[in-house]
């Protein structure tokens, strides 16, 4: 059984400053924690399991500390409407010290809000082979349990910068910048392209200012339907299946 | 003062049994409830609004009922998290008697059962001119709160029928029917399509069997890097981003 001060430890990972300080995360449901059991990057802390996940796995986690809880347990540790077999605690990734742009295309998010979003990106950038994302400081936490999940495992292979997204774009200025912008030039007009940045904004507000004009380019994505505009992971999901080059 | 039998009836319309009963469902925010109100296509039945936003507004909703809510009203019959400003009751879309297939891409969405991911498809066809979406019977909701705010108002824009699929596609047997999956031919050796039924899947299991078979096509986007899969909304806007013409 899991005592007081454990459940209300896991509880406490919900919030940034506990996740923060404790240098943590927490990943849920079979399906991610067993992409994190079979990659060389995750380090799995404590794994917490219904009995019949553990008959299913239990072997595969010998070097990870493993509790078996009951579903009324789960429930209680579980940041899911739906709580699903297996919790695990997490160390945060490592970064790599420095952060290389040549020969290939990296991603920069302009105050992306919405978790949900947030992790979508970290997917569609795992798709497109995009080894790193540099993220303004007011992006979603990608530590939280709803980007996480939204990853779909996604999340232990690219490297997430968060920054003072304006200084560190003005800082790189030997790499092409390129803006979605909704009044650009279409995306037809663009080739593949074997290295930039590509800035994504805001889900209502787009690219700050400031940003869109450190950008070389501005693309858009052609309309020929109503809507004012389109998703940022749609957006940026578009913009990559053209540009990037395998 | 709103009744409490009003609350009642305004909380039921959370229930799709609710919804379908009365053929009226909600839209709530600024935003949606304004481009609603400029549309021709949509038949506001009754808003309910904060002092602020009928001071802003009201002369637009003349025709159409009008009832003062205080803050803590307006939290109580909404469905959001953060209740904004007005809520309105919206009859349901008139559906076009027959479905025109000619010189133009149709989407058809087998088992798409995220809201937030149905109302994105609904954004993104708006986007790329697409008036109709043929949905299998088990698709979220369209009406549903959820779905509603995440068209961001293309949902009244957009034909969006409910049949079974699999016989509906059977039926149109004159129009080539394209298959987004993860083994089929590259999408970049796809042109522009003029005429066609796009086939998205479910977010876990993609199409159903049965349904793929029925496909003459299969459509593929590219990997390059190592994800397992995309998401079902940003598959649909990356595709039709390549195939959809002026």
């Amino acid at each position: 059984m899991l005592s007081k001060v454990r459940i209300k430890y896991i509880q406490s990972l919900g919030q940034k400053k506990d996740r923060d300080a404790e240098d943590v995360f927490i990943a849920e449901g079979p399906k991610i924690v067993e992409e994190f059991l079979s990659s060389g990057n995750v380090k799995i802390k404590h794994i917490y399991a219904t009995g019949q996940w553990i008959e299913k796995n239990g072997k595969r986690v010998q070097p990870v500390e493993l509790t078996e809880v009951d579903p009324s347990e789960l429930e209680r540790i579980s940041q899911l409407k739906t709580p699903n077999e297996v919790l695990a605690v997490v160390s945060k990734f490592k970064l790599p010290v420095t952060i290389d742009l040549e020969d290939r295309i990296t991603l920069a998010l302009d105050t992306i809000q919405d978790p949900g979003n947030m992790g979508t990106l970290i997917r569609i950038a795992d798709w497109f082979g995009i080894k790193n994302i540099i993220c303004s400081n007011d992006c979603a936490d990608i530590y939280s349990s709803k980007v996480v999940q939204a990853t779909m495992g996604s999340i232990a292979r690219v490297n997430i910068i968060y920054t003072e997204l304006e200084s560190w774009l003005k800082k790189n200025t030997g790499v092409k910048k390129y803006a979605a912008a909704l009044s650009g030039k279409p995306l037809p007009s663009f080739g593949k392209i074997k290295e930039g940045i590509l800035i994504i904004g805001n889900e209502s507000k787009g690219i700050h200012e400031n940003i869109l004009a450190i950008a070389d380019e501005k693309i858009t994505i052609q309309r020929i339907g109503e809507a004012e505009s389109l998703n940022a992971a749609v957006s940026a999901g578009i913009i990559l299946s053209h540009i990037a080059a395998n």
